[in-house]
C-alpha cells in the first residue's frame, strides 16, 4: 500500500497540471478522479476527460520534489477535492499513506485528513500510442502555430471535422496548419530543419488549446507521436494524449489568390482598436457587419445602426496602393485575426466586395496568411 | 445643449463608480441609464437601481480633468454601453456634443461615435435628504465598522430587517453597529469624539457594501445625514443616498453574556486554516459541521464524513482556561468570524455546547465582539 512523502508546492503544480484533462461533470464517473500511481523511483499523476489525457511524472531524481517513497502501489482520488485538500494543508510537506479499504491518511504539520479513494482497477486504459520515430519540436514555436491558427476553427458541432486544425507534413519538410470554420481562415506554413515522416491529421482545436497551457514555457522541446486515432505530445516529465478527429478536411489551398486589386498595410494595434469601437456599434445592427471604404483621400470604416447610434473612423496606413473599393464584414473576424497577428503592421490585399480579403504581416515574414469573406449588403 | 470636452480617463473613473448604483437589469428601463448633467462649472454623473443612488460631481477646478464646458444641459444614456464605448476611444481626451434629438455625437482622435440618448425628463427624481447637522466620520474607520459586521447579515428576504445593519447612536456618545442573521451575531460599540444628534437605523447591508467600493481611501471623512426613509454619505464630490429598512430591529443586548466556563486564545490564521480544511469535508457531512474538543491535554477539531473521509485537527492555543467541553458549529460562521477580525490573535469563551459562544480580538482591543450559534448533535 502506498506510502510517502513529497513537497507539498510542487505536488500541488503537477496536481493542477493533471487536471486540466479532467472534468468534474464527465458522464463517466471514474473519470472525475486522479490515479496516483507510485513506483520505485516515481510517481505518475493521470487525468482523462476521454478526449485529451495527460500523465504527469514527478521523479524522485528531481531534487524540488522532496520525494521519499516508502511502499508503491495506486489508487484513484477524487480530482477537485484531493486537489482543495492538498491546497488547504499547513506544512511545506506532506505524508501520504494508503490504509485498508482504498482509503489515504494525509499528514501535513498537525492537521491529519483521512479520505475514501477507489480501487484503480476501475480506472479506464489509455489508449497507446508507439514512441518511435518522433517529430521534435520546439514548444515555443508550436504554441505560436496553434496560437495562429486554432482560433480559427469552428465552435460547431454541425461540421465536426472543422472544429480542429488540420496539421500536415508533405515531402518530409512542408508543414503546414490551417484552420477554417467557413468564414475565415488562418494558415501558417513552416520548412522544418530535419526531415520527419509525412503526417495529415486534425486536432480538436481545444486539445491545442488545453495543450498549451499544460506545457509551459521552462519545457524548451516537445516529442509528438502519430497513432490512427491519437496524437501524443511528450516532454521529459509530461504525456498529453488527444484524439484525432475522423473525416476528410476540405482543400483550402483553392481558397488563396495571388492576384488582388486594392492593397493596404496598417498599424496592428490601431486597426485592431477602431474595429473593436465599430463592433461595440455593430453588435446592435441587424446583420452585424462594419463598412470599410477604400477611396483616393484614405480609408474610413463605418456602421450605423438606427436604434443605438453610429461610428465614423478615420484609419491611418503606412501604404496604400490599387483600385477604389467598399467592402462590408462581421468586425469580430478581423478583430481575431489582429489579435493572432504579432508584427507591428498588417498587410490586407482585396480582391472585390464579394471576394474573400487575406491579412498577412507587414514584415512580409512568410508563411502566415489569413482569410476572411465579406458580407454582402445593399 | 450639452458641449464639453474632458480627460478620457478621469471620466471613465467617475462613470464606473457612479455604475455601481446602475443595473442593466432593472425592471424599470430609464434606471438602466447613466444621467449627465452638465452645468457651467461642473458635470454631475448620477445613477439609481431604486435603492441605491450615486451622484459623482467633476467640477471645472479639478485640474485632472481637463474640463472645458462650452454650453450646459442634461441627458440620459445607457450606462453599460456608453462607458463601453467611451472606454473604447483612442485618444487622451474627448469631445462630447449633442445634436438634435437627443443624439450625442463623441469624438476622440480620429473616432467619432454618435450615440442615441433619452430626454432627461423620462428619469426620476431622487428623494432629497436635508443636509443640516451631519454625523461626520473617518471614512477609513467607516468602511472597517461594515467589513466587521455587514457579513454577519442575513442574505435572506424571510426577515428583510435582518438583511440590514442596525446602526444607533445614544447619548450623543455611544455608537453601536451590529448585524445578524440570527446562527451568528457581529458588534461594534464606539464613543464618538464629537457629542452628534442621536439616530437609530438599519441600513441594508447589500448598500453599505456597495459604499465600500465606491468610497476610497483617498477619501479622508465622510458626511452622514439622515432622513426618515434614506441616508447620505458624501464627500467633496460623491454623494451616495440608500433607502433604509423599516421595522424593529431585535433586541441583540440580551444575547451578549459576561459570564463563561471555557476560553481559549488562538492564533487568528491558524485557526481560520484549520477551519477552511475541516469545511472541506463538513461539506459533505448531512449537518454540515465540526467538532470542537476541550480537553486537559489540548483543543481538538474533528469532522467525519461516511462518504468522503475524515479530518483531525491539532488546535495550538495562546491561553486556555476553565472546564473540558465539546461544541459542533457550522465551520463556515467561524471563518468568517475570523475573517473580519484584524488582531493577531482571538479569545473564545464558551458557556455551554448549546449556548452560543463569542469571539473577540485577542489584544483585548474593547467594542468588537462576534457570537456564533453551536448545533445540537447527538
Amino acid at each position: 500500500m502506498i506510502q510517502f512523502s513529497i513537497n507539498r508546492s510542487l505536488f500541488i503544480q503537477a496536481l493542477n497540471a493533471t487536471k486540466r484533462a479532467i472534468s468534474s461533470k464527465n458522464a463517466i464517473p471514474v473519470l472525475s478522479t486522479i490515479k496516483i500511481q507510485v513506483n520505485p523511483s516515481d510517481i505518475t499523476l493521470t487525468g482523462s476527460n476521454g478526449q485529451i489525457s495527460i500523465e504527469n511524472t514527478i521523479p524522485v531524481s528531481n531534487e524540488n520534489a522532496g520525494l521519499l517513497i516508502s511502499s508503491t502501489g495506486a489508487i484513484l482520488l477524487e480530482a477537485n477535492f484531493f486537489i482543495n485538500i492538498i491546497s488547504s494543508l499547513p506544512d511545506v510537506s506532506l505524508d501520504f499513506k494508503e490504509i485498508e479499504q482504498h482509503q489515504v491518511v494525509l499528514t501535513s504539520g498537525k492537521s491529519e485528513i483521512t479520505l475514501k479513494g477507489k480501487d484503480v482497477e476501475q480506472y479506464p486504459r489509455l489508449q497507446e500510442v508507439s514512441t518511435d520515430n518522433p517529430l521534435v519540436l520546439e514548444t515555443k514555436l508550436l504554441k505560436s502555430i496553434i496560437s495562429e491558427t486554432a482560433f480559427a476553427a469552428s465552435t460547431q458541432e454541425s461540421r465536426p471535422i472543422l472544429t480542429g486544425v488540420h496539421l500536415t507534413l508533405k515531402d518530409h519538410k512542408d508543414f503546414k496548419a490551417v484552420a477554417t470554420d467557413s468564414h475565415r481562415m488562418s494558415q501558417r506554413l513552416l520548412t522544418l530543419d530535419k526531415a520527419a515522416t509525412d503526417f495529415d491529421v486534425v486536432i480538436p482545436s481545444r486539445s491545442l488549446r488545453e495543450f498549451t497551457s499544460v506545457f509551459t514555457d521552462e519545457i524548451e522541446t516537445v516529442e509528438i507521436f502519430f497513432s490512427p486515432s491519437q496524437i501524443l505530445f511528450r516532454s521529459e516529465h509530461i504525456s498529453f494524449y488527444t484524439r484525432l478527429l475522423e473525416g476528410n478536411y476540405p482543400d483550402t489551398d483553392r481558397l488563396l489568390m495571388n492576384q488582388f486589386e486594392t492593397e493596404a498595410v496598417f498599424n496592428t494595434q490601431s486597426l485592431r482598436h477602431a474595429m473593436e469601437r465599430a463592433h461595440l456599434i455593430s453588435n446592435a445592427t441587424q446583420n452585424g457587419t462594419v463598412k470599410l471604404e477604400i477611396a483616393e483621400n484614405g480609408i474610413t470604416a463605418h456602421v450605423n445602426s438606427p436604434e443605438v447610434g453610429k461610428v465614423n473612423e478615420e484609419l491611418e496606413t503606412v501604404e496604400k496602393a490599387g483600385s477604389d473599393l467598399t467592402i462590408s464584414f462581421n468586425p469580430t473576424y478581423l478583430i481575431e485575426a489582429l489579435k493572432a497577428l504579432k508584427s507591428e503592421t498588417v498587410r490586407i490585399r482585396f480582391v472585390s466586395p464579394v471576394r474573400p480579403f487575406t491579412l498577412t504581416p507587414g514584415d512580409d515574414q512568410e508563411g502566415f496568411v489569413q482569410l476572411i469573406t465579406p458580407v454582402r449588403t445593399n
